[in-house]
């Protein structure tokens, strides 16, 4: 049996790699397992060693400390991989198969997987519906920001790459199919992008690249992305966004500026609770409802709002009891006036990664280069979380097995 | 030319009928019109003899004193009539046709209605998109609780019965397709209602109680309507509906006990920002994120919220300066960990009535029985706006011209 | 081990009650089987003991030699029953579950059953995309004609009945769950079907009085039914139906009578390529394309046709050359110049039960009593199988274990 | 008055530029106009001095005789231009603003216009729903090949440019949105096309590469055109689309070979029903159902077929009795076994101009430079036709005032 490393949480702003089990087929007791979860048996998961596994925004919200997230609770949702074993009740994934694997665990047989809503399957997670590998109360699920990790449910959630020499050559775009493309890609959706319309995306993080990404993708005619970071801008106007820096004056007038009208058609929440209001870089105060305020402001009536970034029921670390309850104060009369409609939650993975990945392999989509992913060594994960913290416009690819050396 | 009266409002919780002009085709200057639509000329409107012209409960929010109503205003937005005159611009609708007039005023050539997106006209509000008849802040054009009312845009906004005969002999049913009818469809489609859903109504209201005869319509499996008033329960359950009394004990509960699931599919609001928490009756604190907020703790994982209940940018009568200025503390945190949406704003009428019609006429619905429709004259409009505030279970429908009478 | 027993296809004309196995978790040789399923392990399938099962009208086409099904065939797809047995693959179905088995084989794992197309999946027949219970060309899955059955893939494909004693109540009403309630349905559905819509269904068989009753759960103003059996016409007004007798003059016209307009909005093929031209019952020659060419004429520029009705690649038995390859003479052009739309192919059972299943056993809907189903021994199938292609307004329920004896 | 210039129809294979009458606010007597239409006032009309006018293929089944369209028939219904005159009714649409046309004439007042359902309007031809300028049985409109021409309805129809320098820069562009560009969207649209989808294209003519192109602007990951004609091909291959040359082999042989499967997602119908069976180009044969039967073929299960390419009604040159009264002999079974859906008719361009409008002035899109549009002067139109006819892998643009001198 192969020796096994792993990203842990260990304390706030502290992570490590360290040792940890090979998966066997058997959801095994451990930092933050959820007890009905323990002992759970996996015939039908798959064994998959790590291609390319993600660092992604909604991991540094436990690592800042923001959660309830245990000690040595392993991370990492956003992974690509080759099947090494798979359990006696797999039938269509073979070992030697090259994979994506939706961040969302789904179980393919209650009603929520039926009717393709895998973000909130039924089956994985014994507190609430929904699921995801890493995360602190998902049901435990060990994340694999790791040599090696364990798949449930693996004809179902896991998404085969039709040639591995194909896939190998695209392979770090592929590994933005996991996690960020689709969720990108769900808040255009879900914001009712379309050809010809006009969007406005508010953060330049990695999801807000790639929801810019996928709005041109949809044919938008025009994408504005805003933040207070000029290097995550100077990304987003690499692939043909425009750009508003929201420290130097109000968005509606740069709207203005930049399309002639100071109205969008189309609004996406790619920040979440930790919004900051306007100001300078790390020095704005958060003001947890003013993306969303913001985007009631900008939005034509009759548009619509999708909202992929995160919003929590409970906040220990919120600026005031409101916040720590997950209440926000919103400006619902402004919506409601122009019509509006909102869409929350995680992105059902499944329902967008296999066109994605079809435009992906065509090449008619760059989503590694919007995003600038980077290959960094596994061991090097406390630097690549510590980088991205920071603000860098990276997104960070932990290579735990050596797949990505020629990439 | 025939001598009008109309409802106007005069003062806070005062309302009288008064002599007002016969309409011509133009917009003169009066109580609350936008001086910008001062003079503006109609050639495309009809002028219409009112048949049925009903009280609703965004009348109440100006007769309460919650708006910047000047007096004088005359109200009315739910109107059905004979059309008495056309002006010269107007090629289909023609003399004695029996129309049904939407409440949303729309042009019917910008780009929002050739979206079928009537309720955010670009043309006939110069202050923001959208407009009615009679409201405060709309534009001007004059209410229709009247004898004789104008509508601009004929040919695009009325709908014609297509017989006479048969539509008089159901004409409290189609006295419903202006507003609450649609209102409430729009309600019940937007929060995704379909054949087996289960739903739960918040408000049982007239447009509560047309947004739960939608729900039936739709093929719901099970429809249960949430209030304080007992009578207006009562109305509910005459049609087949479930009902919680929300003085007697916690939402979910109640609605565990009528399901045997502590959750519902499909939310609908059919109260809006004059919301009150739980408590007995009048005493109730108005409370105006509170339907929402429980909206959220119910809706299952999955689901979606129709608000047809009106939330508003700016209420000087709010409990707080948040409320004030239409700002509600809502738990989004609740309702993103469960992927909800949220469809706000006024239903586009036309994007339903033709079908509503059809129900009607082919009785597969009676929608003035379940609302409990009652013709009362013109001239007890004030008895009618008191007893409809007080809490009657009742839809009181105005009759100026007597056609009712044998209704 | 209990003994099995089933109606099996001997010959054009003839069905038989034999014995047969008792299933065990793997698909054996037999009548039918597909070589490439031959041995084909099965440890995520449950074994049924049939509830009622369930005579089709495509059954039919077998039964009357219209395809090659051979001799010994085991028949029926229409299957509702209780769990006796699961295989070890198989995770939150357990024994002693009421169920129902939607007509079409899935295994939940590919792209098709992913995007919620179970009628077309890929992995359960060698041949090509779809598969049924005892079905020609269809992989080889035995039929659930029988006491005994075994479903594959049983997480995904059952749909459990939440509560067995409510279940048992209304069991003649859930076991058109299986296929013709949602086949009906779905081709509402695909017909645009909405609230308001005039629906015209062709043909008063149970599919056609299923999708008559689908229309009507819908919110369908106005259904009409179209045959030339009197006594099927009759069954359709029992629950609200107008109907059209078409050996009685042309369609377009008693349409016209009917509605006062010569068009309806929604048209829906339940006949398929057996239809018959118009003449006098059985004397009426096959005319493979009439129905659709007459839905063309009746139906309203804009509108859709759904057609659940089978058209099939090769009938034998087919009148001319044409046929014989599953050719017809269509009128596009009529259609073109109306914009029509057209949707085929089998119902994805499992999009539609569950909201079904709600809608009956909230007693929105009794299917049974408009289909007229009524329960027979599985040893009176022959009989069953005769009434029916006579003409029967009757839906034939085999009750091959004595459930049905309360019903 | 100014003088006006029109091509018109003169007999099979003969078009020639006349002169005509200047258009007034009434449509007047004259060849191809309905009696019923004759009279006809429009004072909701605007006088258009043409920028661009294009030569379709649709005018082609005109020219060819292949209808009943009367001598001097003045042709052309793909028209841009600038507002000269406008129509007392005309409230929105100023003189001097250069607009788009939709070739479908509408009326924004009926039910079909207000469901967005343009291509199919009832109250502009007198026959039956759905109009076009200069077009046999469509009512009677006058062509827009001409200098000037009359635009019924235009604060409805007309397509306002937002700002006139910018639009005369990408005016060739802007040229293609009355018909072809949104009709080949239409194609896309209703095929069903979405990001990451195989899509084939039948008809490498001007539709079948604005079909291409709109593909690709939805996301499409591999479109495919197929033709017989190489410089056609050549011209799809200019913008990154794969070809297949018909005369080369099987279709689905190609398929495969390009896409490593032997099918599509999508398929689109550019050709209609002069198709031609496979062979070598001008000496293949009729064979009106061949692309539709080819489509069933090659599209997987599930998929959709999108047909813009135009069926008729009635076709006096058709090869036999049935392609002349517009019958097809189509493999229904086929597409029914696949669960195939089928949409046809005029494309409502009012539903896609405006986003495709937004496309093209933002630069996302040249469909000018996909379809090899080239302008010409309106007394060169007899040759346009003529080199069209015979093949040319351009879309002739008709410059009746010299606007296009510079494009």
């Amino acid at each position: 049996m192969a020796e096994n490393r792993a990203v842990a949480y260990k304390a706030p702003g502290v992570v490590e790699v360290i040792d940890v089990d090979y998966p066997t087929f058997e959801l095994k007791d451990g930092p933050g397992v959820n007890p009905a979860n323990v002992g759970r048996k996996v015939p039908h998961g798959a064994i998959i060693r790590t291609v390319a596994t993600n660092i992604c925004g909604s991991d540094q919200h436990m690592v800042r400390g923001r959660t309830t997230a245990p000690a040595n609770l392993v991370l990492g949702h956003e992974i690509t991989g080759e099947v090494v074993e798979v359990g006696p009740g797999v039938e269509f994934i073979k070992v030697g198969d090259l994979v994506s694997v939706p961040f969302n665990i789904a179980c393919g047989r209650c009603r929520n997987c039926k009717e393709r809503k895998t973000g909130i399957c039924l089956n994985v997670n014994p507190d609430r519906p929904g699921s995801a590998y890493g995360y602190v109360d998902m049901g435990g699920w060990v994340g694999g920001q790791a040599k090696f990790v364990l798949v449930p449910y693996a004809d179902w959630n896991l998404l085969k790459f039709p040639d591995r020499d194909q896939a190998m050559e695209k392979i770090l775009d592929l590994a933005m199919l996991s996690d960020i493309f689709p969720t990108g890609f769900h808040g255009a959706v879900t914001a009712g992008v379309g050809v010809g319309s006009t969007v406005y995306v508010a953060g330049a993080g990695p999801v807000g690249l790639a929801a810019a990404t996928s709005a041109l993708l949809l044919g938008a005619a025009a994408v504005i992305v805003g933040d207070m970071n000029a290097e995550r801008l100077a990304q987003a106007r690499s692939f043909g966004c425009e750009t508003v820096d929201l420290s130097e004056g109000e968005l509606v007038d740069q709207i203005e500026q930049i399309l002639g009208v100071p109205e969008i058609d189309c609004g996406i929440d790619a920040v979440g609770f930790e919004a900051r209001g306007q100001g300078h870089g790390a020095d704005a105060k958060e003001a947890p409802a003013t993306v969303l305020n913001s985007l009631m402001d900008v939005t034509a009536a009759g548009g619509a709002l999708g909202i992929p970034g995160l919003y929590v029921t409970g906040d220990p670390g919120g600026i005031d009891e409101a916040a720590q309850k997950g209440s926000l104060s919103l400006s619902l009369g402004t919506g409601w006036a122009k019509s509006l409609s909102f869409t929350t939650g995680q992105c059902p993975v499944m329902k967008y990664n296999h066109g994605l990945m079809q435009a992906i392999l065509h090449d008619r989509v760059h989503i590694a280069e919007n995003v600038n992913a980077k290959a960094i060594p596994l061991e090097d994960a406390p630097r690549g979380y510590a980088e991205f913290d920071a603000g860098a416009a990276t997104k960070y690819v932990l290579n735990p097995n050596g797949y990505l050396d020629a990439a």
